[in-house]
């Protein structure tokens, strides 16, 4: 007999008539044979509400006391499943995160999960029951409530499905899988029947919005195959695991972009050991996140230093940086907030030569101007003009063949 | 230093505002020097809504699943609670039933508390921190979570300030008080500076709905000394307490009354041993609830026998009671739900003969007929036409002198 984590988002319990129907598909996996755990979020809506409760109490809320607040979003959901279940005839319960006893560390929040007790589940699951458990919470050794901070859900349910040694982990969603690119950007975009870890984590931590990097980090960590699926249609969706041995592989599996870039770039540095610290350090410092980093040879004792950030962040990224040039000495600094990263991720570009000239081709047939480069094991980025993003999207999908069947 | 328990139920907590004022009182009685714990309720509204959605899902909702659902009500309340009181620079700290370690019975949705773990308050206390505790839940030995019933904050308030051996338990409500009746019908109505558990338990049973009689019962058992307050008007409220010994006691403390009655006669009944039983059986058995009993004296071997329902039970009760009188060869059987009862209260009529004489005079000048009479130590009821309640009441009152001030 097989046994299957589902996770269910906020969005897919988000009323009564789609707790009914999440309750009719598990009902549906059990009568196929199926064990099954089940691990859903707050109804859509309520997490914000419960925050917005709290800043009106508190300027800046407790974290102990937030995550006994946002905890309880969860619980309605899943007493609220376990009675669906129940109603058509499939036994069922329901557990909180310290009714579980999954056991996590005190950093509230964002708190990480240390351990999970199994042998109620185990139990119940032997009794024919199907276990509805609450994501995103666990219990630290003092008895607090912890939250595991955003996408806290699926973390759950992949720690689940490796301590329970589940079969997959399904991820139930409003997307129907994974896609060779954002179908809103290019309509040819092709759902993709498998796609690696490691393409997952390029896939996501570029702006495909799917699942959360942590989520799939752990999955690899203990090859959980996790599984995309749609909550609202029938399909198969997108599975996520290792590479198979023989598989011929195409050489990309999709198209990443990131709309949210803006690049700044210092020219004129003296070329000097450590000044790569010295411009970075005062901006990680303000807690902001840098995504690309180049740096080109030197010429006449001086380099030109360019990296980006979140366009949120860039005007003050500007700030700190005018303040840095000048300290160092530097000839100035400009910057651009109008940019766009455009990545090819596939592990099949590893073995294979000209790649990366088939992509800058592509683009440069279509008069895309390249203004940033960046490359990894299984990733090449490019940085365009934003108006560029949709044209070089469809550029390189067609040109890597992404809208044929596989 | 003085150990107070506060419950504030939630109309008290009802919106973001009311808990703030709640958060203000108790950083003043801090600032008075006293220690504080406080039990709430959910917030207005939030239960009910909780067991809508309980309902929309399951036809008769799982108990285990709904003390997981209702429970959340509280949480969200502690929460809130602990931060604005933290916002105003008084520590706080939060627990749910289970973080308490409120242990029940697993009667779900009106479980009985069976032990507290008070360690952790005391702990909490003795850094000078106000203690957060959800009222109405508990936790079962095997780790379920439990909800007390109806009026279940007052209990784990009560429940509380038992173990915890405090100088009080407030409990704060929408009222200042309790009455000598009820002010919509006599509005000369006075609050009283106290009252013994056993007067207010004859005044909760009969109607007066400021506290809930299980919770006047346990205060009583572990002599609890407990003080009704408004949470919204400054006042002393009143206290309940035993009597004390040389108080010169006004022989009536109250005027209590209850719509909500029917009467049913069975005429006719042979007098047999075990009537009363074969007439009560079925009523019990269909669960309901049988309040006042009367039989006469038998004429002719035959008897009458009379008793009283809830209003919403009468025809239930008469159908019963149908079948019932055919099987027991009974003449007939009449009923009227257009009845009140009427009751006076008093420790003070133990040791007072006369009471009962002077109460049915005072009725009777006034032209209104007593249908039934019941008698208990402390207590005399009689059942009148709904018409003449208020009549009745204010009759009463002004007889027994209550409107003057102790």
């Amino acid at each position: 007999m097989a046994l299957y984590v589902h996770k269910y988002g906020g969005t897919s319990v988000g009323d009564i008539s789609r707790i009914k129907n999440v309750a009719e598909r598990i009902h549906k996996a059990r009568q196929r044979g199926d064990d099954v755990v089940v691990v859903v979020s707050a109804m859509s809506g309520e997490t914000n509400k419960l925050v917005a409760l709290a800043q009106a109490v508190q300027e800046r809320p407790n974290p102990r006391e937030m995550d006994v607040l946002l905890s309880t979003g969860e619980q309605v959901t899943i007493a609220l499943l376990a009675m669906a279940l129940q109603e058509r005839g499939c036994p069922a319960v329901s557990y909180t995160g310290w009714q579980v006893r999954i056991l996590s560390d005190a950093s509230h929040t964002k708190a990480r999960i240390e351990d999970i007790d199994t042998d109620e589940i185990i139990a119940d699951l032997a009794c024919g029951k199907v276990v509805v458990v609450a994501g995103f919470q666990g219990v630290t050794e003092d008895g607090d409530i912890t939250t595991l901070g955003r996408g806290g859900s699926d973390t759950t349910a992949v720690a689940l499905a490796a301590v329970l040694k589940a079969d997959e982990c399904l991820i139930y969603t409003d997307v129907d899988g994974v896609y060779t690119t954002d179908p809103r950007v290019e309509p040819r975009a092709r759902k993709l029947d498998r796609i690696t870890f490691e393409e997952m984590l390029e896939m996501a931590s570029l702006g495909s919005k799917v699942l959360q990097i942590r989520s799939v980090e752990f999955a690899g960590k203990y090859n959980v195959p996790l599984r995309v699926v749609s909550s609202f249609v029938e399909g198969s969706g997108t599975l996520i695991s290792y590479e198979e041995v023989g598989v011929e592989k195409a050489l990309i599996s999709g198209i990443a972009f990131n709309r949210d870039e803006a690049k700044l770039t210092v020219q004129g540095v003296p070329d000097r050991p450590g000044i790569a610290s010295k411009i970075l350090g005062p901006i990680a410092d303000a807690n902001i996140e840098i995504d690309m980093i180049v740096q080109n040879v030197a010429e006449d004792q001086t380099t030109d230093f360019t990296f980006t950030v979140n366009r949120g962040d860039y005007k003050k990224a500007m700030e700190i940086l005018e303040n840095t040039t000048k300290e160092l000495g530097a000839k100035h600094v400009k910057g651009d907030d109008k940019i766009v990263k455009v990545s090819i991720v596939g592990v099949g570009m590893r073995s294979h030569a000209g790649i990366a000239s088939k992509m800058f081709d592509a683009l440069a047939r279509e008069g895309v101007n390249i203004r940033m480069i960046s490359t990894s094991e299984i990733k090449i980025s490019v940085v365009v003009d934003e108006k560029y993003l949709e044209l070089a999207v469809r550029t390189l999908h067609e040109a890597f063949g992404l809208e044929q069947s596989e």
